[in-house]
């Protein structure tokens, strides 16, 4: 994408965007400070969000794009982060692509009552047109770039391949997707299958979402940390590069988050993107040392930092920010998404310090 | 451990040790071929383990000297591994510090009712005698011993003490253990107090597993993955250093197993252990480059490969066995313990395997 964004970056914000802070940090440009935003953010730890889902059911939320929407703009104007995420779920990909998804909160996440486990399931599948099957996300992203109004840019999202072929054929999240990996291990010519079809969709997802208004994508890749070096070049990476090959970015940064993988940072960084999420257990400095001169950083606070007194949420952050040091190419966030049950006074405490200390790393 | 080891290996082993090749693996001595054992290979995925346990609950098993011996000798008799490992779990030791435990089964694993939340909750707990409070493992160990009847060696477990306080403070397995790290973020002091108790009690009782009979030891740091680098070193590294410092090992190896650690490996390698457990998601090849002239590494089968075809495991096999490559130091082991619905005849497969392809490995 390097290439590609450094181009068209001059037509990829438009100008009235009041707050491009995160977009720079993406692309590695100068900014007076490190911008924030978090994985989750729209969600249950809000109060304003739990008053909307008051009124709806999870998955009817994401497919109601004003109320989506909505709740997309909530943290902005509540805790005043430097990006916006679109409110969706990963999982209504493989929903389009023809499987039942069932979300009952409380009761073990999401989950698929027939999971994929033949060949015959995996060819049934569809390469969904995300303009009728995926609409619904489509104008989400209208609508709250609208509400938006150019405030802050809007994140876009898709789970990589792996991670959605991880739960398709698991049916619901697991401890150790056994039923999955053993799709990979016994079967990987299926699984390559299943996986080359998910790269299509999440590519054309993706794109769509970006034509729709998303300024930035994030792919999130939750499961590639469930495999060992080698299976997950094979079977994540591999699959995660190839959607990056099929993206028309137009200039919107691309950000991986692959969670676990710490020790596979440098072929990550390898794929392309222009900014790579880290978990909480990678040190960001030596990240930094590795990677840093090719792509941009985003993360990387534990999320159970969160509910630590203000002053240790507060030294925690100015020692990410000391890690990382002075210069481009932060984009701060935490380590995995925001627990359910984080006080919101934290959270503002967290991106008040972040916004508080990090000027001084670039001066 | 290591000087310790060299200067009294002699002793360690009696003579009359039939196979040894685990214990001289260990030490990074000559073997004919690698040896292999594996986490839970006394547990529910052998049916003569279920008939055992169709008599008595989890908790009695433990606590039955006799019964617990023979299920740790099963895997022995049953598929041919190298060595035993005494059939326990490592929250009995907070239970003999004076923690009410629970182990319901198929009800979310065991669980502490009333977990250590404050101050005064710690100052309560004792350190316990082995000899009096723990004594049903060291019988067991005996026992044990006499069964095998110099076969293979015996080990004798802990956990590790920042494992077994995530556990007790959090009350019972989590996927963030926020209480736990809460501790440790917002109460430092308070939860060193309890990690330099835990390094006292686990050493204590570690001691006199060797003292009963255990031949080596492996302390299990299954939660150390969650923290970040700094805090895994803070919080946990530095209580197993503790605990290896507090060692009378007489000879007998130490192994170490941090789940989700591998960021950590040089680390980890320079407390003092003779053997560095990894997970399946280190490459075993930089592993040994990193640390192996110092450790002796053990590992890392995927426990989920031992689904898949007789010819993947096979393969597997051979992919570890040939990333080590050849020369001494290598224990084979799964990266983590065995999953309750493994078939018996993959293990099979897979302990087969490792014993004809790695011959060619030590010639």
């Amino acid at each position: 994408m390097n290439s590609v964004t450094q181009r068209q970056s001059a037509t990829s914000r438009p100008k009235a965007l009041i707050n491009d802070l995160f977009l720079r940090a993406c692309k590695r440009e100068d900014v007076e400070r490190t911008p924030a935003w978090f994985m989750r953010q729209a969600g249950r730890y809000l109060p304003e969000y739990r008053q909307v889902r008051e009124k709806v059911d999870f998955l009817t939320l994401c497919k109601t794009p004003d109320l989506a929407a909505e709740v997309t703009v909530q943290p902005v104007d509540i805790l005043g982060v430097d990006a916006a995420i679109i409110f969706s779920d990963i999982l209504v990909v493989p929903e389009a692509m023809g499987m039942e998804l069932i979300v009952e909160e409380g009761k073990g996440g999401p989950r698929f009552p027939a999971p994929i486990r033949s060949r015959e399931e995996i060819d049934k599948l569809v390469v969904p047109d995300p303009y009728s099957k995926l609409k619904f996300v489509l104008e989400a992203i209208k609508a709250a770039r609208q509400n938006l109004n150019n405030k802050v840019p809007l994140i876009g999202f898709a789970g990589s391949p792996w991670t959605l072929a991880a739960y398709m054929v698991e049916g619901k999240g697991s401890k150790d997707f056994r039923f999955a990996k053993e799709l990979a291990f016994s079967s990987p010519k299926d699984a390559h299958t299943l996986l080359d079809k998910l790269a299509s969709a999440v590519a054309a997802y993706l794109n769509a979402q970006i034509e729709a208004g998303a300024q930035a994508i994030q792919i999130f890749d939750t499961w590639g940390g469930l495999l060992g070096q080698e299976e997950f070049e094979e079977f994540s990476l591999r699959y995660l590069k190839q959607v990056l090959s099929l993206l028309r970015t137009n200039g919107a940064p691309v950000i991986t988050f692959c969670k676990d993988c710490g020790q596979s940072l440098e072929k990550i960084a390898d794929t392309g993107a222009d900014v790579v999420g880290l978990d909480w257990k990678t040190d960001i400095r030596k990240a930094r040392d590795m990677v840093g001169s090719y792509v941009a950083l985003q993360g990387n606070l534990d999320p159970v930092m969160l509910f630590a007194t203000p002053e240790r949420i507060e030294k925690a952050v100015r020692t990410i920010l000391e890690k990382f040091g002075k210069g481009n190419g932060h984009v701060f966030n935490l380590g995995h998404g925001i627990l359910p049950d984080t006080p919101v006074e934290n959270v503002k405490v967290f991106i008040n310090a972040v916004k508080k200390f990090s000027v001084q790393y670039h001066v």
